[in-house]
């Protein structure tokens, strides 16, 4: 079949991998009909993910059929439509019983990272039971191909830990797809200023179509006293770190107001500052999280039920065989105004 | 009246002042049975809090007699024994009605800091109504002199926060006052363990006595190893920060579990460095919390109840004309073995 | 000033009335601007509640400008718009700290009922400074007429107590104004399904305007039978029961599936059968509440920022001088298709 | 093996059934070290559970030695001690998902109830994975039998769903085992009252040994009168009923205070009357619950760090061969004193 491996930092190709086969009763094959990728993908392509050995087919998105299944399997049947979490999850570990998928012992985030990847025309799904959601007929696939990792990734690192609440008042810093997601999960609870931070105006464009109240350009340096100034110099109740830079997460901690949470998403490289001089008295709170994926049935029933149209943040289509192309229109997003692209198995 | 009055960096007296009088309608005037210092009262002698301007009379802790009260004070009658918060609240502004008192827009901590405080025979409290608190009948005067502050703040900042619950692990890095405050209260929960962390023998003894379930003399530079040993290389659910320089909140970054809070009690002078780079995937939280003393109430139920014990914590007894000697024992808690001093007005 | 007056079951009259004047330092006069006609201003005439003496101005909801204050009233000035809520808080006592402002000890729902109320010119409210609010410059003040009650009742007693989520499932049972109040907040959460149920086809249609995913006409006694067959025979996360009377608590326990909530908003003046025979193992949770108006601040924000627009329940406009024909016509609600009526003072 | 096998209504016997065999890649054959009698078993005998078919093996509670799994167990090897939950859970159903084990779709309560139970020298577990827990070496295998159903019972349905809180009042009707169980896990939570209300004065003695504050005997019917005088008027912040009739139930009803829960875990047979023209502005809640079990992890662990101890709820020992005397020892309980029996197999 055909598969995107990567070869170490810099080097991936298209190539012929043999289909993948039942390992333990507890996996299943699932034939790929659509997958994208995602920014970290490109992290890993940086070198950056050193678990990710050379010759892992990448990705750990999509939605497909299910081809063949363990022994063990007892929630699907092959030919079944499923959705693939980018977090496995055995079901029965200490924390996958908190719902904390994303550390669970036997799982976790290990598709295309540890074991190979959904960038192909297979995958090999292990504890398939508690790892793929089925695919109600009704629902339109491409758009759940979203639900497998940004989607949740926005709701629950974002929105969920940020505590977002009607009435409240919400920054998100960084209007890129993660960005924008959890701009879109946001407005599930209906807050009463949601503020896009970006340096990038084409994608603050996009945030204020999508639902966004107010966006602030941050190229100038002047975010603090910008967003100070629309809220009453009083700050934000959820800042919403979307970047994975110290100098955003900086601004976070500017803009929280005493009460408020700051929910880092960022996947960072070094550490940052805490300034607990000042904060040590303003009972914020500070979350981080891997996505545990847990909400993914709710974010399906949402998208069913026309609460969420994960396609607007859809921007290119590509088949496997132009995957290099499409890795190249993702990675230079400011020029191509690429937020998803979605690769057709 | 006899006062302590702060006079810059290092500088203090005990002198006479005038006795306060009514300036406001909601005003209270206590007189003073008994008080007490707090670490934060050696900070202000340090000159770390700019706010205090020379001139002012110490402490925010204190039970005493209403002596007078303003024309709008309904809650309260000449005579009435009561507990005085070390936060003031207004009872009425948008912080005060989420039970965030701290932040009070007309209040907070201004005791002993902005206003004069109660280390002196009298006392003037504004927003008496909703700063005091009635002294039942039945109750140890002596032991609601640790309610003004150390108690909730314990309790708010470490345990609260920390979401201590039955079953769970939790460490407390500091076994000064405050960090023994948060381990009698964290106790209400019933977590399986309780680790104390600190580099004075005597205080981890005390810490035993009082419930650790074990100890970590910390001056060898081994408590994480120790603390991972003791946890199957887990970490504790719950760290608990009681002193307040960047070594202490790094160690609790170390030993928090994937799914952990880092509670910060501690006043830092100083930014840290918070590791996102091994951190952004934990799910952890972290919090800051200035104390609301909204749990007061829950505090005196549960020492009227005999399910907590404050005068645990009480290790020295002075008189008020004897406050300057109180300061010395206080100040020099490694040689006195002092934990909290009680002075008599 | 011209009053409308309650005389005892049946009997009413548009009167002059003395205009009333400060009797506590923390009160405040306000001069009505517009108030409107409750469900519960019918059940006093009814005779339903005892606690209302004949000679009480009813009314409990309205808009006006502040016209005196009381000498301990300090959040509000003489000319200041304010937004009077239908429950009374003084702030302090056990209840009000806890934001239980319904049981107030010196307060709750006196307005209307144990003292005169707002169908008048003027009105003495108790407790100005935490029983007001103040208008924003920019709001339409009609709108918030329907903040005094009716909106914070569906938000507290049914959205919030009903733990209406996003991806849940929600029945509202009677599409009252209230029902209707509950229906347009249940959005601030985005759930997947809101079935409306009531037996007039009219109110169903608004219902459905309003944002309703499917209305049941209960008539037919077949309201059950409709309901799981929506619900794939799962019933609902949360059934909220908007009436009052025995019948619509009863479809509300038949509807509700295992793990979910009934909220109750409906005044009833009789005991209901609680099917615990069936129900002890459902892992159900039933609530009731008198509204505590804790929520208007965040209520007041919404309607700010057009994230809520309670005049989509408003039907007819009165002058006060017509407030008898403002009865009738509410009165008549299936006749005269009346939801909410405002009365200009 | 030998084996408790009900016949319909007042019938059982102890006789010999064959060993069960593995019939899912899932199960798991476990030999039996000590089991006990529930209430439940005696409800069933009654004939008050048809879903319980004659010639069904009674018994969901125990502890045992895995004597043979299934292909697809993972968890668990052959030769490990392990606590049997009474509720069986396929962790992977959309209510295993959310902790709401009772509700399995392809468990819940089977055991000894749909299928044949633990009061035997053998038992078949099905989803053995996620039904059974690893007994740690260290720990009173004995008093874990305890934790199959009884302490998770009285901690989920009572304490957990009755929200006990470090300064609340509880009270406790019923002092039956599992009035008993409710007592011990409410302490987890150092409420500053739990009042016991029971019929017998023997049962009211042990509570008072066990932790209750203050007892009632009821038997008098003045038990609403005694309390609210020992509640200042004001009743409790948590009912909890424990015994399953209407009586107990409307008592709870009558000494819930405004703000207050009624946790329901009875098991009732017969519907109740609810008072909701009183309760409708109380502001309370109703919850009812099937124990989950998802909690034994953090029972476990509060016996392993000596936080509970289950055996003072042992009141009598049996051997397998006697069970029928065990019954009636523990049918009889105001007689013969007994409150847990322990049956070695």
């Amino acid at each position: 079949m055909k598969a995107l491996v990567y070869h170490g930092p810099g080097k991936k190709s298209l190539e012929d991998r043999p289909i993948p086969t039942i390992s333990a009763p507890t996996d299943a094959i699932v034939k790929i009909i659509k997958t994208t990728i995602c920014g970290t993908d490109l992290h890993i392509l940086k070198g950056d993910t050193p678990t990710c050995k050379p010759g892992t087919i990448l990705g750990h998105e999509g939605v497909g059929i299910i081809d063949k299944i363990g022994s063990g399997v007892s929630a699907f049947q092959v030919g079944d439509h499923v959705l693939i979490s980018c977090v496995t999850a055995d079901g029965k570990c200490e924390y996958c019983r908190k719902g904390m998928f994303s550390h669970c012992l036997n799982g976790g985030w290990i598709l295309g990272n540890t074991i190979d990847g959904t960038q192909a025309e297979y995958v090999r799904i292990p504890f398939a039971d508690t790892s793929l959601y089925k695919i109600p007929a009704d629902v339109d696939e491409e758009a759940l191909v979203l639900l497998s990792d940004i989607f949740p990734t926005g709701y629950e690192c974002g929105v969920l830990n940020g505590k977002v609440q009607p009435g409240n008042s919400v920054a998100i810093v960084g209007a890129g797809p993660i960005g924008l997601a959890t701009l879109l999960t946001a407005q599930f609870y209906s807050p009463a200023a949601i503020i896009m931070i970006d340096m990038d105006d084409n994608r603050l464009q996009v945030a204020k179509r999508l639902g966004a109240t107010a966006t602030i350009n941050s190229s100038d340096g002047n975010a603090v006293k910008k967003l100070m100034a629309m809220t009453n110099g009083r700050g934000v109740d959820t800042a919403i770190e979307a970047v994975g830079i110290p100098a955003t997460f900086n601004l976070c901690e500017e803009i929280v107001a005493p009460g408020g949470t700051i929910a880092n998403i960022g996947v960072h490289g070094t550490k940052v500052d805490l300034h607990l001089e000042r904060l040590w008295s303003h009972n914020i709170s500070i979350t981080t999280r891997l996505v545990d994926t847990f909400n993914t049935p709710m974010l399906l029933k949402s998208v069913q039920a026309k609460k969420l149209d994960p396609t607007l943040l859809i921007s290119h289509h590509f088949k496997l065989d132009d995957i290099l192309e499409a890795y190249e229109t993702f990675g230079q997003a400011a020029k191509t105004k690429a937020l998803k692209v979605i690769i057709e198995a």
